[in-house]
């Protein structure tokens, strides 16, 4: 059987991602295809890299997740695949795993990446403006199918990583971004619990956006009226503003990229 | 196997519907996973009860439905499991299964809905503000594997059920409203067969929205030219107003919630 | 087993794809179901016929394509089935299937087509509007369990054809037009391979678009910078244009059905 996930830019109109699923049920008839998103936004690597980080976790152990966000598709970047944790990745060396090689380097899993060239496990003919179809669901069938990755090509030591933003101290506590927005607008930080965790009680922690102050951090959407904009860590793990039953990002102006600030208590107090 | 679906408010951009299939497959490897819709509008509890309506009864016995439309997460709301005639329910008791519960009274099913608090057949951690993933996704593939309804919760004898418009007399027909605009702009009403068929011929009714007057109900879409008017009853059986070839919520300005009225063949005659 | 593929314009919205996955359920438990595209625009029968065209090569030999794109429905078009080269085709008889019968000719593959007139195969009761879930759903799905065609209805030898572009010979070339537009903004042409192959060096071809200029073929994205105009045979093998990491159909400002023109080398030459 296996299981198998994609993560693309082709959107759902043409059936580019319906392709993806036939080509992989030609080599791993059997297999289980779920659909991550199929809307990042093409050339969005870092929006790629954070669907894979928050759903991956609860894939079956030897998932194959195959990602592809590629801008760089008929240009020399790598086709890899790579083993990492529990779980496997395949798609364009273009940064699209690194939040998958940040956890397992915390978690302390092994890592192994090749990449991809043996044409023996691609189709025979491939485009060259298509590669989720011709390289990336083939390899992927066949790592489901228990093809072991040295098969599939030659070892690769330096992935390119993203340059993931992190948050930074200034004068009055750290200083972070907003790094997504989703459907429900929740804004979604560059802060995770272990950035804060140190300054002492989220109660008391104030978070600065586009001139609003929420004061303390919730602990769920049950703290807050309807319509009231609240602080909170999302079910990810990242600090988000969030307006019960509605919509933070409309209602704030928000975009990713933004400055948000986290002032810590001590500074709080003395001000 | 066993079969699942899916009903929710996640939208299709952030990997959350996908999640849920992981978890899914975790505890039910090779349970296979229909996405009902991943588009109700956030907090639209009735919009989902309608998909729900519409789409089961066409799925093979003891399937289970999770459907998340959840404003609730995070407060005291109760999560609960259902099984509902021959198909199972697992979601927020908000009154997402109202529309399930009526029918299955209707046709005198048997009703069993227990409360979600035996956290064994959840995971491990249970977030604030996902529920689907960390209750409803787990309970749904654990009662996919054929754990009973008892070992999951306590009974519960009093579920929340939404307040359905129906349709009500007045002095020359009976006044409904809309209740739901399809993609292709097709506009149901909460006009059921049972509500008019007493009513005598269906070619002598008048269907009465905005200003427009349709005479007598169309059996089928050939029966109208391309760019016509026609009032019939769609698939899922309610009264609805069809532009041929066209977008009738378009043409109409049509709202959910607008009056509508259907005027007996009586007082048509009479006026 | 089984692999069943949809194509339709239901959109994602309403929960009509699922409830085609229901009714392939309940005859064929264990059948693949992938969604092709949801997104065809209502009563956009090219549009549908070209998703099909582009998808199905890659799906496992007997993979069954169920497509609904069906402005007929309710009038006495007819619904059929096909055993088209190696995959299987339901749907209404309104040209859908056309790429694929025009495919299967170029390859000499046998096509047998029948008329779906025995309701033994399809729901007990057929609605006047959803031809999808009442015929085409459980005929796919039978097909799928191995029920021959000639089990299914009467043979069928004049399918309705779609009138496709071909690309016509003018003084100073060939013109065709856009016959379609993607996700990604590239802008598909007419044009295919066998079309331009005796005009000798693609290099030296011209593609004139909106008074714009595009002078030869590119082979990859990667031979032009990012925000740059390329013509190049897409991955279905129709000649595009194409803006690198960007959206061609924005910057021209495309649309189906523009006029676009290939200019020879030796006209080329001559001006």
């Amino acid at each position: 059987m296996g299981w198998i996930t994609l993560t693309t830019d082709f959107g759902l109109e043409d059936g580019y991602a319906g392709i993806l699923k036939g080509v992989i049920w030609r080599i791993a008839p059997a297999a289980q295809v779920a659909d991550l998103s199929h809307a990042v936004s093409p050339q969005d690597i870092l929006g790629g890299a954070l669907v894979l980080e928050c759903a991956t976790p609860y894939f079956p152990t030897g998932t194959v997740h195959i990602a592809v966000v590629d801008p760089g598709v008929g240009t020399r970047r790598r086709p890899i695949a790579a083993h990492i944790g529990e779980c496997y990745f395949v798609g364009p060396d273009n940064g699209l795993c690194t939040l998958l090689l940040r956890r397992a380097e915390e978690l302390c899993q092994p890592v192994q990446i090749v990449r991809l060239n043996n044409p023996r496990y691609w189709l025979d003919d491939v485009s060259s403006s298509f590669h989720g179809r011709d390289i990336f669901a083939p390899v992927g069938a066949h790592i489901a199918n228990g093809v072991p990755l040295g098969e599939l090509g030659d070892a690769v030591r330096d992935p390119l990583l993203l340059d993931i933003p992190v948050p930074q101290s200034f004068r009055d506590g750290l200083r972070g971004q907003v790094i997504h927005i989703d459907h429900f607008g929740n804004v979604a930080t560059s802060f995770r619990r272990s950035h804060l965790e140190h300054l002492g009680r989220s109660t008391a922690l104030e978070v600065h956006y586009r001139g609003q102050v929420v004061r303390g951090l919730a602990e769920t959407y049950g703290q807050g009226r309807p319509g009231s904009l609240l602080a909170m860590f999302d079910s990810s793990g990242c600090l988000a503003l969030c307006v019960v039953n509605g919509n933070a990002a409309h209602q704030l102006g928000a975009s990713v990229g933004d400055p948000v600030e986290v002032l810590l208590p001590r500074q709080v107090t003395s001000q």
